[in-house]
């Protein structure tokens, strides 16, 4: 599935594509992830290897896909998504875990294509809703906002990590 | 997988065991469900039917999958989780999206079970963490806290929801 936009009234504007991303862009998506880790300020979080990346996007048990936005024919930014499970709708919903689009790219609609193309996802594969999770001074909460999404402020994320994950499971 | 804990120092106490729920717990699984809608103000969420649960956690395509706390030989509570996707980590975690005990049979340990049990299978599964979403208001915050979760504050979950979600898809 591949999305196009370009040549509008005459003036010649650099094409912009959303497709889905193969093995062969595994190390431009790693490249990717650390980009967005560090404007996220984030970067110590990255441990991240192109085999283990692999291994979830493409391999015999991969349930995270990629998706690669391109603009005049350059990889400028991606988004990996994967399907989540809400009880109390009874199915399944999109989750996009990453959506980046590089600095210098913003602003020309690249990004709103890409959530564009995971909406549409969505609703072809009867998911009643998309989510995502975004850290609270991150300006692109007001262009989310704008399309739509709703921010569930009276919900906290918790999370156990490695040590006190092991630690509970008595390992 | 079961696990049990029971009869302690001669004293007779109900056996709690965590089992992994049948198409036959259907029924007591939407009651769960609806019970924990209503517990978390959010009855009016609910349209789960046991066809949609019966797809999502035994279906051919099923990916979502349910534990049931039994307190005595009595079904007391409940837990779902599925696989979700860390692109930092580069591999899969384990989401708990609901964890719920009848509220005259809390206290008694056997959240803490059904927890213990989800970290097992997540580090059985190869996965670095476990996570799920709590309400501010909810007081199990603070048990989360004592077994080492952690709130991440700074995230905010948004959502994307039927109308706008296929406004943005064009649909």
């Amino acid at each position: 599935m591949q999305h196009k936009r370009g040549k509008t009234e005459g003036r010649e504007e650099p094409v912009v594509v959303v497709r889905e991303a193969t093995a062969g862009d595994l190390s431009l998506i790693l490249t990717f992830i650390k980009e967005l880790a560090e404007f996220e300020r984030l970067s110590h979080a990255v441990v991240a290897t192109e085999e283990a990346l692999y291994e979830s996007l493409f391999g015999d048990r991969s349930y995270a896909h990629a998706l690669i936005g391109e603009y005049g024919g350059e990889p400028v930014g991606f988004a990996v998504y994967f399907y989540n499970f809400s009880t109390f709708q009874g199915r399944h919903g999109l989750y996009i875990e990453d959506i980046y689009i590089q600095p210098e790219k913003r602003g020309l609609g690249i990004g709103k294509m890409l959530l564009e193309h995971c909406a549409r996802i969505a609703v072809s594969a009867g998911c009643a809703r998309m989510e995502f999770a975004v850290l609270e001074w991150n300006p692109a909460r007001r262009f989310y906002e704008a399309i739509g999404a709703e921010g569930l402020d009276d919900w906290i994320i918790y999370r156990l990590s490695s040590e006190k994950l092991k630690a509970l499971a008595g390992i």
